[in-house]
């Protein structure tokens, strides 16, 4: 988007605020979130200066995707967590604060970790096929 | 993993069991969600046949990162919603109920969308760094 507006993540990423960096290739960055929900809990962003998931590049998003499995492996076993959560908040209502991409690994343990409710309703046939017709249709290459 | 079990979402991909499909390609399948916790909310698998996003091979977690921002930008669309959240339970203990990795796109309005407890720590300085030691020496190529 023309109207990205820099933010701390870009500072950090440029080196010129600190922060405990844990991983960096060309596409990523990642370093400890410094207000943590457990032991762990990672940030992972890519260089592409994009505030929403959905405005990444393809070959941005790709990097992002392909960095995952090696980062939650090793923050699982340096934490010892048995499971984790990973997360994207976009859009503020979403819980985004820093509008810079950002994915979360949470480590998951017995007393901290991502807390969610989860409130199930039921998929109407109807209703979906007439909202895949509207999802398929939207669907386009960036 | 060796130890792999077939779950409800190969039955899904192989088309045995029907679904409400929005997208798929070489690497990716993806549908509604049954159980949504909003209008709009989609699965979107690897076709890899694993159980944890740690064990993902490079190239399918890569197609899985390359397919969502056109995903999520669908979605957004199709739905009317301005924010989203974009999530992974990575074991049980995670929230994790089948046992083949996906990740949800859950659009957030008003009432309905994705609830979270966000129940921030704060990082010590001399602790990050050591955990942040551990995570870089467990960062391995799968």
């Amino acid at each position: 988007m023309s109207d990205y507006q820099e933010t701390i993540f870009d500072r950090i990423i440029a080196g010129e605020i600190p922060c405990h960096k844990v991983y960096e290739d060309e596409q990523v960055f990642a370093f400890l979130d410094i207000g943590p929900l457990s032991e762990g809990h990672t940030l992972v962003l890519p260089r592409e200066k994009k505030a929403f998931l959905h405005e990444l590049s393809e070959e941005a998003a790709a990097g992002l995707g392909r960095a995952l499995p090696k980062l939650c492996r090793a923050v699982k076993e340096a934490t010892g967590a048995e499971a984790y959560n990973v997360l994207v908040n976009s859009g503020e209502s979403a819980g985004q604060v820093v509008m810079h991409v950002h994915l979360h690994i949470i480590p998951k343990f017995p007393d901290t970790g991502f807390k969610m409710g989860w409130n199930a309703g039921k998929l109407d046939d109807e209703r979906a096929e007439r909202l895949v017709g509207r999802i398929r249709s939207n669907i386009t290459e960036s």
